[in-house]
């Protein structure tokens, strides 16, 4: 049985746990004190071009999500997101268990417009009633997003537009960053994201990490006594090493894009192949995600021999189910399931 | 200038205002502990035919929402309600700042539909992701409606028959309450309520009393501990007094009933004449409120004389505006106002 | 039987009752916008005497500290009060219930030291660890406190300064201010707590109003969108008049330190039949509140005729109980007591 | 520079590290549901006897307690915890994040003890103003204590009875429980931990894992939806392999037990030459955790060569550090370090 079932069904990519084997006797300081955390953070502040750029490292995406969300807004605010977003329906109330409202706006393919978001803010403050409601108080987005797409440089642009005429800081959820940089047709790099966004982070867990996501406050920005905030919800690691060093091995020699652009590769294989067969797709992505509409009895076929995503039930003969490449899809599996899907 | 703007311009009902001045001076016991308290919901208990109701006053609406949806839901689960629920947008986030989230299902002229909860509550039960989405805990509906329309007894059955299959408990809404009960055409009595729903509450801040509503727990289910819950949410009156005489007095010689009434009687007339003189209905309503399509120009010209409820602005020239009668309308600000919209 | 349990055992002063009647039917807008809630925080601030003191009405003391509070802190951190303050043991957890820790300092009849204030705030600043601890935000006194007992202005400036030094806002609850105000030997004035903390409270519910508590922020200070936290509190009155005209009644011609000024009077007319008789006083007060330890038999036959308040059981035969006077204790009343009590 | 600061100052126990390395390639789904979670979950049940224990796997130790407490206890409750118990004082007010107060007792060389409980928790259904007070929902201990002591197993019984008699589940915080079940002297057994408490942890991350803590419901007890709220906390790892493959090592062969076995020999070693030497003991400790009274010229001194814990300033002119010992000390180490005491 292969498994194209998500981007996280290996462990780590070999030069991480390479790494961890390395280190692992050296004492080092609890908490995120480390040199490995030091290091991974000039990394990243390097790749992203800012010098006044500030790294924390936390385990996980909805961790990631509550953290910065909660220690950003007031508490008569809210977070604006497409209706689709991961905070909005698949992280279980994580950002209400904080006390604030996801606010929606609609989506397409997965993004959220610019022009949505105005009409969205602007109604809000033109409302005669809306000291009764819940103020936007910041933008979240994925990127890719949770179908695999990507927004364009101009389109971030224009949201962060919206972004700073309402005052509210725009913030980037990239915990399949590495596969957006690394897609093909994309005018979307680091740098750029860390000049167009308030706040991002850069996934580990789903790019080759057993764990971990580095958050960035592009502009000294850190929220006052934010490593107070990450203890409070549990999310402080006492070795914080395992983090450092992570992501102190994905940022050394391109590691980080280059395990990022197998992903695409394979991606673009595979699609490639599902074309030529005639699946049907629900989606164009630029991606390692990848959306197929199958009949249902087709699709019992497959799973037979390959694990993948149920995405959702179409209708009564017709199931959406996902697809996923990673940094870690051989050729020797991608061969299999091209095979199998003949 | 007259006020129509809301059905709480003025204070209390002379009657409920002469038993607070005749009690004034007696001492009693704090907390609702008092006889007052123990009169007014052994009357509403009567009312409501069900020897195992439970009563309880607190002050006001959002706060009301508030405490019996956070003291029935559990940590993982949400309330669902209408996209119009006033819970969901006109109360700046008073579930969400307890924790949970308010799921929303489509409405129809501001009620919710037993087959849209239906599609709702059994898409999340066939999501084979659920474990990571918000579980729909209870169901949140107000009667008369945030558009003053009514449900029928047949569609609070409906909406009672989703909430058993899914467990449920089905929460009323009742800040007009009496508005609804004496509506024309009703076929939905305050005893059908205490059947069909688990808790409701009857409105007294907008039908004759200075502040107030009361709370029924229809069948021996209020929470455990629940006047600390109300402490906690710094909800319990030190002079519990204040709300059980209120209530007393407005639940003796059905007058919370026949005040009722005089809304209605006075919105009928001022209905009859905005259709004489031709006004456009955003909405046909058979409670107090009443939505009216204005042109902008017209807007202001009414509003030298009239205080009305800004609604919505339905496009560049025309405005929705609500009129809200109650309790307290007079014949002669009916007339007033019949004379100036003709 | 007579009842001197509490300062809340009757409804309003007279005067009070009288413009609530007076003005009953009188069209106002609502949630606190109406004329004579701008009367109310027109008189409130001159007695103040400071221009830029903002006034807010709220309903009740445990609502107004946890709105308070809540508003006031960031989420790293708590509140300092005494062990024996109101938010630390009888308001059922409103104040974690918003996320924030109360933290404790040792108490002295009922009052907060300076030195053990900075003993503790320095400790903590001091303490290598405290990235992993609850940040002292702010600190919490009541005045008069649970036990009666009075900060002398000398006090409350070395408080102030402590809370200078390390950036705490100073919140003063004042649910029983009256009393303490017009308590003989006292030279705290209203003007002096004005100048001398951030935030404080003038309390209504238990001097002479039916509810309510006029919360004033001293220099310009109210949080952002106070007005939609206390919405999302669910402590936003529809009527806000009802708080409004009360204290516009209690704050003309001097009505409130008039009525405040009955309770010391009965008070100290009390303290002085119970010294005659050899009854054994737990505390001294210069206040309202009246702490004598009973015998348990004697506690008994006392409670056939005068109701008064369990405080704490001192050892198996001894128990501690409070007599409370009031704006609304009577000569009558006062002269049976005193009789009961030979 | 040698390390006797704390216990997680290494990476993992090679066969941890190997263990990883070793199945890294392997793919598997994800959240906790791989065979590798499976396999530890029933060696760990196996270990407690217990047929209806219930194990999960989370990352760290704060948040364990914040996501066992939140979830046990109602929202009109709080926990019971010694003073100087972790959840009081080092975690940044996490338990009070969510909701909760934590409700303390006096500690005596860092335990709480049944006859002091049962005073607080009787005192507190005595007092007839309990319902505004919070409830003592449960009752939380950690064995070892943050002072590295132990109860006995007759000490947990009579905590565990007044636990029963009160209603109150008792939950064991056991970070370092491999520390405490290795010890010389103690009667308490993994079984009889899993008899006597309702829920507690065995702690990986100073105990040989990178990260990781196995909570043991003792009977079936994991509160409904437990995953769910688990996602809720941002506290369920995408890749949960990483814990389970970790814990399945641990429990493999003894390791857990042999790598404790070495902290605590390590331990005695060295508390037997700062003995030798003169050295004053703030307190006896049996486990991995040894408290030394050092001048502070003295300890400025051997900080040259050794890093210890601060523990408290104990006069001007003294100052308790912490060595810790763990199941990584070498035997090069210790003698380096009691070279260094001499």
């Amino acid at each position: 049985m292969i498994n194209f079932e998500s981007d996280y069904t290996e462990g780590a990519h070999p030069a991480v746990l390479e790494a961890l084997c390395r280190t692992n006797m050296e004492q080092l300081s609890g908490y995120g004190s480390d040199h490995y955390c030091e290091s991974a953070k000039a990394k990243i502040k390097a790749l992203c071009g800012r010098d006044d750029a500030e790294v924390h490292f936390l385990v996980g995406g909805t961790q990631t999500n509550q953290i910065v969300i909660s220690s950003v807004l007031q508490n008569y605010e809210g977070v604006v997101a497409a209706d689709t977003g991961h905070i909005s329906v698949h992280e279980a109330g994580a950002i209400e268990a904080t006390g604030h409202k996801v606010l929606t706006v609609p989506q397409k393919e997965g993004k959220m417009n610019a022009a949505d978001l105005r009409t969205f803010v602007s109604g809000f403050y033109n409302d005669g009633n809306h000291d009764h409601m819940v103020f936007p108080g910041m933008v979240y987005i994925s990127h890719p997003t949770e179908y695999g797409t990507l927004y364009t440089k101009q389109e971030l642009k224009d949201l962060k537009e919206v972004c700073n005429e309402f005052g509210m800081p725009l913030f980037l959820d990239g915990a399949r960053l590495g596969y957006g940089l690394m897609a093909d047709g994309t005018d979307v790099s680091l740098k750029d994201i860390a000049e167009l966004t308030d706040v991002f982070y850069i996934g580990g867990t789903k790019v080759g990490a057993l764990c971990g996501e580095a958050v960035v406050f592009t502009h000294a920005n850190t929220p006052k006594h934010f490593i107070t905030t990450v203890k409070q919800h549990g999310a402080l690691l006492a070795k914080g090493r395992l983090l450092g060093i992570q992501f102190d091995a994905l940022f050394t020699d391109d590691l980080y894009f280059k395990i990022s652009r197998n992903a695409i590769e394979k991606a673009q294989l595979l699609k490639d192949a599902l074309r030529r067969y005639g699946y049907q797709f629900y989606l164009e992505t630029p991606t390692n995600q990848i959306f197929i509409i199958l009949e249902n009895k087709k699709k019992e076929e497959i799973e037979k021999e390959v694990r993948v995503s149920f995405w959702e039930a179409l209708d009564e003969n017709h199931t959406v189910v996902r697809f996923a490449t990673s940094w870690a899809t051989t050729s020797e599996n991608l061969s299999r399931v091209i095979e199998i899907l003949k």
